[in-house]
């Protein structure tokens, strides 16, 4: 998917909501538990109630792989389910030598088919250049998460700045705004205008809103950009809004409103 | 598994080597492509062939997927195939938020049973801790990794020295030795003399030895402790030594010349 398809997308739904597709599965609802597959029963519904707000969506591998073969093929079967104009994400934050970052890359853009995938900066520029030989498809590299302890390292002083402004240089002799984005939690909203000057066009995929509480008028004032430039994910605040067989009702709701908040910003700081 | 039986394993073979499970699929002889899992039947053959002369065994968790959850299947039976001496170390780089990493945790120390895996720093403390607690389960952070790479940002001047190093020193406020281990490459050798000094007890697992260049004697020279302190991996120089019917028989060998260079270099640097 290109830079220009996405910023269509999010104007066309005014909403620049990520979805996190993170079924945790000690909180889906008891009733999906005797289908064939829950997880994508779960994913199934949430998708089906929030695609009118959302452009793109982000599972979390760890929540596939912590249950073997089987949520590898319930994520398998959530992508082939995802429309076409979602932006979608792996979010797996990988990164390795190259010849095994390769492998990495042909297993969430060949096997499955993910526009995009995080991976972690912390081995540098060969380990990231194996995800960007596809055209079309996007890294995500993480930059200044939206954990506590992102400040154990990723605040650190170098002589380039704090560690992720150096991360947020580096990475872009590597590739262009149409092919890297960049992971800032909005957990840490005072860094958003920061951001910016040292990465004017990257598209940021923000971690962070809802359950973490970041702050999503402080992200986008200086986030948003001529182009979009934002995903704003928000994963337990929407599936796990209800429970029981209304779940899916309160996560389109969530999403909904998520929306509602981000259609009156893209007004004021995007376009 | 702990400290102790691992340096009495390492006693009782005199090597310190570490097989690194990386079936690359388009590498592997032909005529195990007949067989029903063909990731498996390498992987048990090379097992069988260099169990003599190695302690630990680490499957790159790429290899597997890549393939899909037929990979991940071949993962599991390598896994309940290796015996229960051997140190099994899941090479998979994660990382991730607190909630996250902890199915990360449960997918390769309970859904598998590995005893450890490999874990990126970038995220910081809450992103490890998860990881270390699971009694006799081991965090192998990485710090310097062997890759041309590791200089962009790993050697980055911090006030705590190069970032690498203020790695190792944070991470041992998280937890001691008999549970975090650190990856230097091989290919840093004139570093292994300070890595002691910030971490004189730590076992390193050292990638780089091999196909990639790394000097073993260098290494050993600074690496080995008292109790024993280093696992260094080999993968593509055992696996692929040779191809044909005869590839398990020359991973032996090459197993098996590796471990006869490490004994003499445990008697003049270890105990």
């Amino acid at each position: 998917m290109t830079r220009a398809d996405l910023w269509r997308h999010i104007q066309a739904k005014r909403s620049f909501l990520c979805v996190g597709l993170d079924p945790d599965v000690t909180k889906i609802p008891v009733h999906l538990r005797r289908e064939p597959d829950p997880i994508f029963a779960f994913n199934r519904q949430i998708i089906d109630a929030t695609l009118p707000y959302a452009v793109a969506y982000k599972p979390n591998l760890a929540f596939y792989e912590s249950l073997g073969p089987a949520g590898w093929e319930s994520l398998q079967k959530t992508l082939e389910y995802l429309p076409p104009e979602v932006f979608t994400i792996a979010d797996a934050k990988r990164g390795d030598i190259g010849n095994t970052s390769a492998l990495y890359a042909r297993a969430f853009f060949e096997t499955l088919a993910f526009d995009s995938v995080t991976v972690a900066p912390y081995m540098g520029r060969d380990s990231v250049q194996p995800f960007l030989g596809y055209p079309g498809k996007w890294v995500v590299l993480l930059a200044l998460t939206s954990n506590q302890g992102s400040a154990d390292f990723q605040l650190l002083a170098t002589p380039g700045g704090p560690l992720f402004e150096q991360v947020l240089a580096t990475a872009q002799t590597w590739a262009g705004p149409e092919q890297l984005m960049f992971v800032v939690g909005a957990t840490h909203p005072a860094t958003f205008a920061r951001v910016r000057e040292l990465a004017p066009e990257h598209f940021l995929l923000v971690p962070g809103y809802g359950a973490q509480g970041g702050d999503l008028a402080a992200v986008a004032r200086h986030g948003l950009t001529a182009q979009g430039g934002l995903l704003v994910n928000s994963s337990r605040g929407i599936l796990f809004a209800g429970d029981g067989p209304g779940f899916a009702a309160a996560a389109g709701q969530a999403a909904a409103a998520a929306a509602a908040e981000m259609a009156p910003l893209l007004d004021q700081f995007a376009g």
